[in-house]
């Protein structure tokens, strides 16, 4: 592509994303926090529809890594004792480098900064090195062009204090893995003393950024759902591996300059990934994203280097997905602990964390493989690539499942007794547990556009057919085709197309426009 | 009672509570924190039995608040910059007066402790007051013997920095209220700028405690659930009020002794509470407890004197259950914040928080009535509520929708092909979604035993007859009833005797034992 090609490009995209963010903050799916005080960067709420959305998003992970894989689900405290990140290394590994404006004070972490100004990957660079290129690059500070100080060290964990007294030094967790290692010895009985099991956790991770500036994909609090595989390193083998065995990923090795296309059977045959239960996982990962409606071609596994790894990982690939504003984003991360923590714990702690295989008369310290996921990020990946905006109509095309809303009850007039008959319908779903919505204001045209721009998938007309005959019309968001219905078979009708088991066009009699 | 009867009763009970906690512990519903690394008071995992417990109670209060209400839900930060808790006067009132023992410097939380040494409410009392019935009663430090040290302030928040450089304090929030006040201008036009309407979160609370002793019951960190109501002080009613209106509830009204049976109507037309959404949301609060499995006789609602109100309410009723164990706890507060809230934050954020009200022309701040749950809690109280033991048999009695585990599947033995055919047994359920565990280890009465302690409602038996027709036995929880299905309607018939669409005796042909 020509230079101005790729102008016009990024404008378009660009115009784009301001298009959703408008659309996301104006109908409640998300907002910067604390914006009555001027607002606290690395911080958002998930509003009225982003709340829902949000939550449907981890039930259909829990369906995937819990239910589905048959894991202990657990749910442990967010802060955590100062011993805790002593042993897992977080104490000493957790840093961001970050620098300090001589003149005006602002901090910056030194890796984006560099990556801003000259595009180089510096992500695990020491001190000194960083501290060098800022002066050959001539690195000023982008706030006052102020000369910016040397390159020290930043934990970016919270630190906060438990009790009175001040002795008692806690920290909110960056990751909730922890907690899962710290149950290891209950975990393993609960798992009734057999391998491979899984022990998952959802919930807050926090990460005290030094200066973030990306919105929603760099959060200083934000959601995590991580899944933490216990196995034997000599059997890293998964039960289904067959089942998606012949699932093709988009693979890039680190160090390699091409991505290739390998069945998940023949990149652990060749050792491209370590072991079966990564290879099962990096599978098991890209089916999750596309059920969320991430398209295929806009997933592939990025290895991350000996640098980027975290300190307690062997093999890293990070899941990515392909967004128009932020290009190619990391959502979750696969790593091969190995036995790192329960041999970090089992020192600190002077717990024995072995355990003995009856059937091979072996003892063991177990290794780990861990699916960790990013909601939030998940949740701006599927909102992107739901907006739809043809000439006509901008609606989100969200999975009918993971909607916020599912269907929109409209009286066609406001008079003639429609908005009452509307009233008893939208009462009716609402007792029987629909997440429903009522609207009379403004044309019919008009509310069905309110409605397909937060991708409520069905909405119901009462007209003065209604009155006679108890029947309504159900629109299909998608294809904006209607049926006509009775009010009866309403709530059957509606679940059952929620669910995917029943065609648009066998919910009522197609209507002719 | 005479008073030896009396010390049988409490020992009885104490071991019950020791035996349920024995249970809740090893099964795997909860656990004290980090015991690797000695514990912290105040702290609780919720273990893989207990985490879809909780999960299915807060889904259950989402029903009932939520979806049920027509309110709307937001996820905020859990960490909140100060300026947020200047104006909502948690900086200022959230604090507990606390002493200190002058010889072994253990910190102790003075309400609890004149309260354990004298039996005394002294809530709310100024610090002199306290100081003086320490000396009185000669109150010394309940582990060392010493004197205890002058009564001073403790700020219950976890205070933490956000960024680098120290400059900007944040606090973890205690309540998660502030989260939907300082989002209160989205908010009303969220709901389409009409009154009254609600606003619900879900989510981590935290309290600094001082010196917490009483188990799960006395958290640092917690799950609330909790409505913001804003309303009209000019009409403060509910439209589905009569829904409601001939509930009987238990009040106990501040300095009253006798507590009074009295239906919701009334309590509101005598004034007894302060106004009719008070009056709702306290009936609404007794059908959910009800629907969670504690019986009716066990809910009272109590008013809180002037002295035990947080610092923003005018009126508030707990709700209360009764345990075993602790006697009476709070599980509820239904507070009226009146315009406290908003008008505090309009007064610090400079930032107009009144709204027009169209069709009375009139512009008004918002009054607030807040429904709070405390999660852990509840979840409590409905562990020890289910617990049955009589000679034969010990039980979770927990309500089919709220067990944690829907259905075991047994091999009758452990060979003629009985465990491959329960294997696919369990494999057709767990691909249907529903939570199954299988168990092919020991006696089909032990089996059956390990099941019921957990509170598994339906166990299905795989026998020689299932390998000739497809039939398997399914064995109700509570009655040890069995009756014989095909495998082919098995998730249908679950799903129906799960939901309580379908009575145990209609599940299938009744066996004789």
């Amino acid at each position: 592509m020509k230079r101005s090609t790729i102008a016009v490009r990024v404008n378009l995209l660009s115009s784009n994303h301001e298009e959703l963010m408008e659309l996301a903050i104006r109908r409640g799916f998300i907002w910067p926090s604390f914006e009555m005080y001027g607002g606290v960067r690395g911080f958002y709420d998930f509003g009225p529809l982003g709340t829902p959305l949000k939550n449907k998003i981890i039930q259909k992970w829990r369906e995937f890594f819990v239910l589905g894989e048959g894991s202990l689900e657990i749910d442990s405290p967010t802060i955590m004792p100062e011993e805790v990140f002593k042993a897992s290394g977080h104490l000493e590994h957790f840093v961001d480098l970050m620098t300090e404006c001589e003149k005006c004070g602002q901090a910056f972490k030194v890796t984006e900064l560099v990556k801003e100004k000259t595009g180089m990957d510096v992500e695990g660079s020491p001190k000194l090195e960083l501290e060098k290129i800022i002066r050959q690059h001539e690195i000023a500070c982008p706030e006052c062009g102020g000369k910016l100080g040397s390159v020290f060290e930043f934990n970016t964990m919270f630190r906060t204090v438990i009790g009175p007294g001040g002795k008692r030094v806690g920290y909110l967790r960056p990751e909730t893995a922890q907690g899962i290692f710290v149950d290891f010895k209950r975990l393993w009985r609960q798992a009734r003393e057999m391998l491979p099991f899984g022990v998952a956790q959802i919930g807050r991770g926090y990460r005290n950024e030094i200066s973030p500036r990306q919105g929603m994909i760099r959060l200083r609090e934000f959601t995590m759902a991580e899944l933490e595989v216990f196995f034997d390193p000599e059997g890293p083998s998964h039960p289904r591996f067959s089942v998606l065995g012949e699932d093709t990923l988009k693979l890039w090795r680190a160090g390699r300059e091409k991505i290739v296309d390998m069945e998940v059977r023949e990149a652990v045959e060749k050792g491209v990934v370590c072991n079966e239960l990564m290879g099962y996982y990096m599978g098991l990962t890209k089916r999750f994203l596309i059920e969320l409606g991430i398209p295929e071609e806009n997933i592939r596994f990025r290895e991350q280097t000996e640098r980027q790894r975290a300190h307690y990982s062997k093999e890293t690939w990070d899941a990515e997905v392909r967004t128009e504003r932020f290009g190619w984003i990391e959502v979750a991360g696969i790593a091969y602990r190995t036995d790192y923590d329960l041999s970090r714990h089992s020192k600190f702690s002077k717990e024995d964390l072995t355990v003995f295989l009856q059937s091979e008369n072996r003892r063991i310290t177990c290794h780990v493989l861990e699916p960790s996921f990013g909601i939030d990020r998940i949740f701006y990946c599927v909102l992107e690539h739901s907006y739809k905006h043809d000439g006509k109509r901008k609606y989100l095309s969200l999975k009918r499942e993971l909607a916020p809303i599912d269907v929109c009850v409209f009286p066609l007039m406001n008079r003639d007794g429609l908005p009452e008959k509307a009233i008893t319908v939208h009462e009716l779903l609402r007792k029987r547990k629909f997440s429903v919505v009522y609207d009379a204001s403004g044309s019919i045209g008009r509310r069905y556009a309110r409605a397909d721009e937060i991708g409520i998938p069905y909405c119901i007309t009462i007209d003065h057919q209604t009155l006679e005959d108890h029947s309504v019309t159900i629109r299909d968001r998608d294809t904006t085709k209607q049926v006509r219905s009775s009010i009866e078979d309403l709530p059957s009708t509606l679940r059952s197309l929620l669910n995917g088991e029943l065609e648009f066009e066998s919910a009522g009699t197609p209507l002719t426009k």
